[in-house]
């Protein structure tokens, strides 16, 4: 497995894209991993010249990768979002953090007995089944109710040797006591967090909580420290090192966040390109308070074509 | 005020409770400070000998106070409790964490005209109206649900200035969501949790998740730290000195639980007794990684009537 260790560049103030260092990005890297909210589209808009974009990477022979840290939906779900928006992804160049959870249960050896409860939407069931586990809660538990009565035992399911936690538009309290329980009583029983994102875009116009909303309510009530599968973590692109025999410092992460994308990039020796057609804006990036610096940056992904004259 | 340093003796071991030693705890202690759950109660039933107790301290001219961290009920509701239980105890003496939250911005000169949102019990709203604020949320938005759709701007009340998190068995996304968008975008918001219990003993057989869980809910979507009003945090304990005039060396906190109640009374600076009547057992009060001792223990209250003789 690929060593990890962060980009020596990373402290340096972030190049803005040219013709020159574009040309040589490209010559440099034989892989590009696009974070998709900001950079991709926005909400369930396609981004200014997407499609030309990626068929000029392709035409160059780059592979393409997707990360996103939104679990509510499957990668076969993602498919159909790109098809639906004109583009043509598969689903095996799909890394959903909600597809990063089942992968880590996979490579943990999770025995196949043992239950998955999930704090979560469809996505990660759907995730978790197509990987072979029983999945326990998500949509199926919207709409229960814990028993508020003295003597009332809330029974939970023994054989639950995980609970997967993401974002959670239908959070209750039936499913937190459930994921409590589990992780408190059942011996040995995982935590896993698809990401800890405070907030995120569920609409064009506002940020609302993320995954570490309900992330942070089971730290509260379990005293536990989650296993975070998600971006800035590296375990997906250690997954993703391995499957595609892909050396990191021969690829590069574009995303449009400083402390998810950019670090996750640094974090395992990519290079690292930031896009302003998302929640950071070139005074975030130049405030003496930001300590993340990627190599470069540019307004959005369809500059790299006009520097390139392609 | 008072002083809050630590008492020196707390490092000790705890010593077991016996005739000699109440009879000095008695004579050097003008206020006991009892915790409610595991030591006046069991969810529903009365602790033995506990009104034979309670009306032998208060013959002796002890004071009495009962300070709970469960802010679901407001003192008005805790006096009703009491009362039905067939114990005689005025609003006065009770000092729970809903009334600490309301307590906790008048002192503060919280403007009245400013607004308050609850995340928790009809406790809480009635005591934050009770000291004359405004309340929203709380039981009001139980059957609310925020509108996941693209170009959906979820409206916020602007002259919110606090938001106040308690227990909230009804907890969902819309509460989390008015609560986060407030503590982000009005500007002093204050974050105020009412205490930060990871479970209680919500029936009478297990432990469930406590108000610890909405607390790190609103963590994980703010990255804001709350201030917290109740054990152990000492704002209380400087709240009852100043109304009640008392020195916290006169002062034994009894309680069932070593993290909340005997480190609120040792954070405070008064002598402190365990019960094994709750949640703590002798092998925990004994294990070495158990670091708060209190200066003496015994199995429940009323065991201080034996001792003495009375």
């Amino acid at each position: 497995m690929e060593s990890t260790t962060p980009n020596p560049t990373s402290t340096a103030a972030a190049e803005l894209l040219t013709g020159a260092n574009a040309k040589l990005l490209l010559d440099s890297v034989d892989a590009f991993l696009f974070d998709c909210d900001g950079v991709i589209w926005k909400g369930d808009k396609l981004i200014d010249g997407i499609p030309e974009t990626l068929e000029m990477l392709r035409s160059k022979g780059k592979k393409l990768v997707f990360v996103t840290n939104n679990s509510t939906k499957s990668r076969i779900q993602y498919a159909n979002k790109f098809r639906t928006l004109g583009l043509s992804v598969s689903q095996d160049e799909i890394f959903s953090s909600s597809f990063a959870a089942a992968m880590y249960l996979k490579v943990n050896q999770f025995p196949p007995q043992k239950k998955v409860y999930v704090i979560g939407g469809e996505g990660i069931v759907q995730e978790l089944q197509l990987a072979g586990f029983t999945a326990l809660g998500g949509p199926e538990d919207v709409e229960k109710r814990a028993q508020w009565k003295s003597n009332c035992l809330f029974e939970h399911d023994k054989d639950v040797g995980a609970v997967v936690v993401g974002l959670d538009p239908d959070i209750n309290y039936y499913k937190l006591q459930y994921g409590t329980l589990c992780i408190r009583e059942n011996p040995g029983c995982l935590f896993i967090a698809t990401n800890r994102d405070s907030v995120g875009h569920m609409t064009d116009l506002q940020e609302w909580p993320g995954a570490g909303c309900m992330v942070g309510a089971i730290c509260g009530s379990t005293e536990r420290e989650p296993v975070v599968v998600g971006k800035p973590s590296t375990f997906m692109m250690e997954f993703l090192l391995q499957k595609f025999n892909l050396s990191t410092s021969r690829m590069c992460m574009v995303g449009d966040r400083l402390d998810t994308d950019i670090l996750f990039g640094q974090n395992a020796g990519c290079k690292t390109l930031l896009v302003l057609s998302g929640v950071t804006t070139r005074s975030i990036l130049d405030d003496p308070s930001n300590k993340i610096q990627p190599d470069y940056y540019t307004n959005k992904v369809s500059d790299i074509l006009g520097l390139l004259g392609e």
